[in-house]
């Protein structure tokens, strides 16, 4: 269930939240199942050096300076630190599965964060791609929608450049402080200076690796009612982005092109597996503005597991049977609770110790594997 | 109900046929229905001058003598004269509405006339869109489809030219002696020499008039199992094609395009409107090769009107009754029948009446206006 808007939290816990979520292995997933075991962050950071001595693998705990630190380090580039439930995190993030605890915004205090269209493409993007790309955010952003793009090269760049005065978000893969790539630096800097803005879920100092941007890109589709793919070559991220979107509930368009392009191989092959065909921003606001009760189910999903209220510590024989049913298909929680015949609350805990060991890793919030290193 | 095929005619018949369907207004259906009615086309044409003289215009009947030069004309060109119900009619315009009683047929006999693909297009088309018409035919021939078209510029041509070895129908606006565009004179050879086919339902002699083509582009759809618009303008003649296909139940395949390229609207749209985007050969194979059971449907499908026996001859208030209750608005015959209160027999037997005088039009076999001259 998302959080109730609004929230506030004491100055300490949201630096427990932000020293919590900062550590090690610490992802989404794990940080919400912590706090909301121990009721708070405060109460979860108390507990957490007992709960790794049991996972045998000893983490380094975000100590208090160092996130005061951040917390200083975020405020002097004139941004701040959001934490869901607040009431400025941008309410569509709420609906997504493993959405960010805590995001770094800089800039958009009058962006519309509700009408929003993710616009991504190629990198390499040609100029009939670009040209289009303008039409689009330039015609979305004149009826009312917010752009969001990643920042990127191409298409990315072209989206945010054509919605810089109706307003955009640009979503970084790395920290605030490491725009990628340098050239968009200034890009960056046009988009604050015209209200628009700066989010990422990675903390000042990240320097973003490959693997980030895939992440950054859910928070792109995240944020979005619904996004426009206008070129994309076969296996590219825009098609991971699509992939997202649709596991996110929301609508995937993509522009044609001829079959003798490359850069038009993905979004083609994307309206043949069911993507909306789109020649302009009508066809999109023709969708997004329609009263298609699934649209309205958006709001309603329940993407997070049930908690259970806190079992006997599981012991070693619970470990380890666990453990046993573990490999690197991913299963399904309810069926490793069958299969394992342990409690619900304790399959829970044991997971999350194996989460904050470093030993599976998680997929659409239900389905765990083994992570080899 | 499709005639069983096998059929033989005596050679009376047969130029009784060629008379009756040459006879001025004597479309398809009121061919058929004629020769219903009247047992043969020899009986047909026995009862015409009285039913003309009912209609207060009298036809000039094709002569025995006229329908003599016909045949040896197109005897001279190697051709021949195929009627419906025989057994080397072109088996899937059978189940067209409106199917025409007899074709001019040159060349084909070896082809695969069950296993035919439809390719149209822009005439002016764009080099990208000769070199996907070119890809596309070579590949559906190879796969042993046979590529119909209507040797018209641009992408026809390319359809033709690139299943010349493997199979190719071109279908005419006009008669086989007046083959459009006269660049495409040397290609209609061409087909011939490779085994091909020429096919109309014009006679020999025939200047092709503009409204000639859309009634050509029934045959490309007819004689194909699946169309392919591969470049096409919104309001283009390939639309047409596209839309006669759907009403003939056959597949509308598309080859996108760039929403900045004017030539793609048209295949754009209908892909928006369900039209299958393809992007090569296989993703039109795909549809066509499978077992769909709507595939087998389109050879049961009875298009034609039912035909009740002889009524007495109708009076001069029914006909102006009926008269009466049609408009330029196209409506149901079955709807006249009720509104009118005349029995099935009298009302077809009026509308052939009206139809033989020039008075009506029909859509779709089964909607009857009046026509304004």
């Amino acid at each position: 269930m998302a959080p109730s808007p609004g929230a506030t939290f004491s100055h300490a816990e949201r630096l427990a939240r932000l020293r919590l979520l900062r550590t090690d292995n610490v992802g989404p997933a794990t940080f919400r199942q912590l706090v909301h075991r121990f009721g708070s962050a405060e109460a979860a950071l108390d507990a957490l050096p007992a709960l790794l001595k049991r996972t045998g693998k000893p983490l380094r705990i975000v100590s208090l300076a160092q996130a005061e630190d951040e917390l200083a380090g975020v405020a002097r580039y004139g941004a701040r630190l959001v934490h869901i439930g607040e009431a400025d995190y941008p309410p569509l993030l709420n609906y997504i599965p493993a959405a960010p605890p805590i995001v770094t915004l800089a800039g958009g205090a009058n962006l519309d964060w509700q009408r929003t269209v993710g616009i991504v493409g190629a990198r390499n993007a040609s100029a009939a791609g670009i040209k289009m790309t303008r039409l689009l955010a330039t015609d979305l952003g004149e009826r009312g929608y917010t752009v969001v793009s990643g920042l990127a090269r191409g298409i990315d760049t072209a989206a945010h450049r054509a919605s810089l005065g109706t307003g955009t978000v640009a979503v970084l893969a790395g920290g605030l402080d490491k725009i990628y790539p340098d050239e968009n630096i200034p890009l960056a800097h046009d988009i604050l200076d015209n209200g628009g803005a700066l989010l990422t879920e990675m903390p000042l100092g990240w320097e973003p690796r490959a693997r980030d941007f895939p992440r950054r890109n859910r928070l792109v589709s995240g944020l979005s009612l619904g996004i426009v793919v206008v070129e994309a070559a076969k296996r590219s991220g825009s098609l991971i982005t699509a992939r997202l979107a649709l596991e996110q509930n929301r609508d995937v368009f993509a522009v044609p092109g001829s079959p003798l392009d490359p850069r038009a191989e993905g979004g083609n092959a994307l309206i043949q597996q069911g993507a909306k065909l789109i020649t302009g921003a009508e066809d999109v606001i023709e969708t997004l503005g329609s009263a298609d009760p699934s649209r309205t189910a958006l709001f309603d999903r329940d993407w997070e597991p049930d908690l259970v209220p806190d079992a006997e510590p599981p012991s070693d024989d619970d470990r380890s049977r666990l453990l046993g049913l573990l490999s690197s298909t991913p299963i399904d929680v309810d069926e490793l609770i069958r299969q394992s015949g342990l409690s619900v609350g304790t399959t829970q805990m044991l997971l999350l110790e194996f989460d904050l060991a470093g030993q599976v890793e998680w997929s659409s919030g239900q389905l765990v594997a083994l992570r080899y290193a």
